[in-house]
């Protein structure tokens, strides 16, 4: 196992709710260097007892909240508030303003795709990972 | 290509949201059988031109409306809509009353999952799927 390689890299995630903070559990898991924006203190009770990251309570579309995330610093940013519309304004800042290199964003709409493809941000639908694990379930059974 | 082949298998899918139609759109270009059941008539409006099976208006909490759908003949029931509580109800009906063959339910809360074991009855959680892509796609940028 090759548990030194790799670790410096440093990942905001924006949003603790269920997936922000599974995924902050998962990368902290992985021994990545981990901070999680939220507004609401309360959402940072998802995260597990293990989770070695930092949070920050605070509204990460104001440019203060990144700075003080240290944004510029930043690796990856993953956008996974519960509103399309923040993610999208969070993935434009930290991709035009701060030039983050990797920044995905999770996206309901899937028709607002397009707009994430111009910035070259990454997308991630739930909807449409669910549909294709719902179909592949549905036609493995009846291969049976 | 065999595209004759298990095209006899009835599936119901219950809600026509973003989950439910796109579900329903990948299905029925598979050429499977397929009903969509949805409280809200204009949620069809987003089932594609190609879409060949049928829909049904009403609440599929109810047993008409799934008696109506032919339960009893359904290979599959697929359990979309937005409310985990529905979802485990038309679950349960579909697995305990018509001992449907196969039966997924979408699962918003993990820590409900327990109780969909006890069922039988597969579940697809979108925040689980979300964070491992997001987790794939972030720790795949790290190796470059």
């Amino acid at each position: 196992m090759d548990i030194n390689k790799n670790n410096d890299e440093y990942i905001i995630i924006v949003g603790c709710g269920r997936l922000g903070s599974h995924l902050a559990n998962l990368l902290s898991k992985e021994r990545k260097s981990v901070v999680v924006i939220d507004k609401d203190e309360k959402a940072f009770d998802r995260l597990s007892d293990e989770f070695s990251g930092f949070t920050i309570e605070a509204d990460a579309i104001e440019i203060d909240t990144l700075i003080k995330a240290k944004i510029e610093r930043a690796d990856v940013v993953a956008a996974t508030t519960n509103d399309d519309n923040t993610n999208i304004m969070i993935a434009q800042i930290a991709k035009t303003i701060y030039g983050v290199p990797k920044v995905i964003a999770r996206l309901f709409e899937p028709s607002r795709e397009k707009v994430y493809e111009e910035l070259e941000v990454e997308t991630i639908c739930p909807t449409t990972l669910s549909a294709i694990e719902f179909k592949s379930i549905i036609l493995k059974e009846e291969e049976k």
